[in-house]
């Protein structure tokens, strides 16, 4: 990087090029996954890790919502809240997140109690709260850039879930129809705030560190989960599979 | 548990229990290390991400001091910031820690800069701060009683590293000598502290909660070594074995 700032068009590719080379995408989880080579209970663990991302979301975007202090902006960011929490009882991400996890047998109590998370699942999405918490804003809306990636993962896991787990159906999946539609938006709205907010070289590279750390977040999660259910190294408090959740069935 | 609160004794005796089931001498890592399993390079890994775990112990007590209203308490709590920052520069535990990473080739900017740290290394360490932060002063306190089993884990390692790796020397394990009477005196003290302030039977279940919650910190630091340095699956970030460290000597 030179000492000039980067012009904005120069810092979207600078972003774009953190998801390329850093992105989930890339990690092994991810192809073992669509691929169909997962177990049903990897596919299990999976589910059920991911579920406390998805429960933190709200909490996270209420976390930048305070660092906000344009209406517009805050009315813009208050979409996203509605988006995972819906805007009334049965719907919203959340919820639609809970249809995968009972299509996998496991009881809903159990899953939002979050007592059979990976430890380390625990500890690196609590780590984006706290990010968005101590960070300046644009590096808090930064973090979230992740979006701009997440159509073509969605896509890839969609249809690879589909074609390659007969247990998988399209009604379990519903969480991830209405993902790219969201996602979008809100990543178009996040890129244009953070190429008019970081003007600075210091502050270009510290939102490009932002998205960076976020990836390192989704990474870790992938990491925790192949530890525990791929090389089965299932560390204290997680859930031990053939516990809990029924066993697998096509009725679900 | 019945639905009476435990005797002190019965108390110790399920914190000791925690320990015995859930503390990181019964990880692999540990078993491969002191038996002298470990490649040079999975030595300095080790070394490097602990590192981070050792300089954020006195930020994790200065936290915890802020919590203790007792005069007494927090005299007794001090010194355990004393111990690891020293009294005067070049003395304390931080210290002696780098004169391990010295030993296995690190420039201090590098391992101080905390660079090349596994995220998820950070993502665990960091949650023991904010733990100590937002959960009760017993609580905090409860979560240093790992200490009450380190001694064992030190003196295998200290034995085991001596005898199985030729280019380590008593002088780079400094660290390890100062730390079993420390830790013995800790131990004792946040011991009876825990047994004394927790007397109901939901205080006695968080504080043991609390030692479960610090037990998985450093399993998953362990579990996170192991998938980047053993496993060789190398996150984004981490450091590249055979980079920056100068390579194995001797002379160290």
């Amino acid at each position: 990087m030179s000492e000039k700032p980067l012009t904005p068009d120069e810092l979207e590719a600078a972003l774009r090029n953190v998801g390329a080379e850093r992105y989930h995408r890339k990690h092994r989880f991810h192809a073992r996954q669509y691929s169909g080579k997962c177990s049903y209970e990897e596919m299990q663990a999976w589910a059920l890790n991911r579920y406390y991302y998805q429960a933190i979301i709200p909490i996270k975007d209420a976390t930048v919502l305070t660092r906000l202090t344009d209406t517009e902006d805050r009315r813009q960011w208050r979409k996203r809240i509605e988006d995972h929490d819906g805007l009334n009882p049965g719907d919203g991400g959340i919820e639609r997140w809970l249809k995968l996890t009972d299509s996998l047998g496991f009881p809903r109590e159990y899953v939002q109690s979050t007592a059979g998370l990976i430890p380390a699942t625990r500890f690196a999405v609590d780590a984006y709260v706290a990010f968005c918490r101590d960070k300046s804003p644009v590096e808090a809306v930064a973090s979230s850039l992740t979006e701009l990636f997440s159509p073509t993962i969605i896509g890839e896991r969609m249809s690879g879930m589909l074609a390659n787990y007969d247990y998988v159906s399209k009604d379990a999946l519903a969480y991830f129809s209405y993902r790219p539609t969201q996602a979008k938006r809100d990543a178009d709205w996040a890129l244009e705030y953070v190429k008019t907010h970081a003007k600075t070289l210091e502050e270009q590279r510290a939102v490009i560190k932002a998205l960076e750390f976020k990836c390192n977040i989704l990474w870790a999660m992938l990491d925790a989960l192949w530890s525990a259910y791929v090389d089965h190294y299932l560390p204290p408090d997680a859930w031990v599979p053939g516990t809990i959740a029924a066993p697998r069935s096509r009725a679900a």
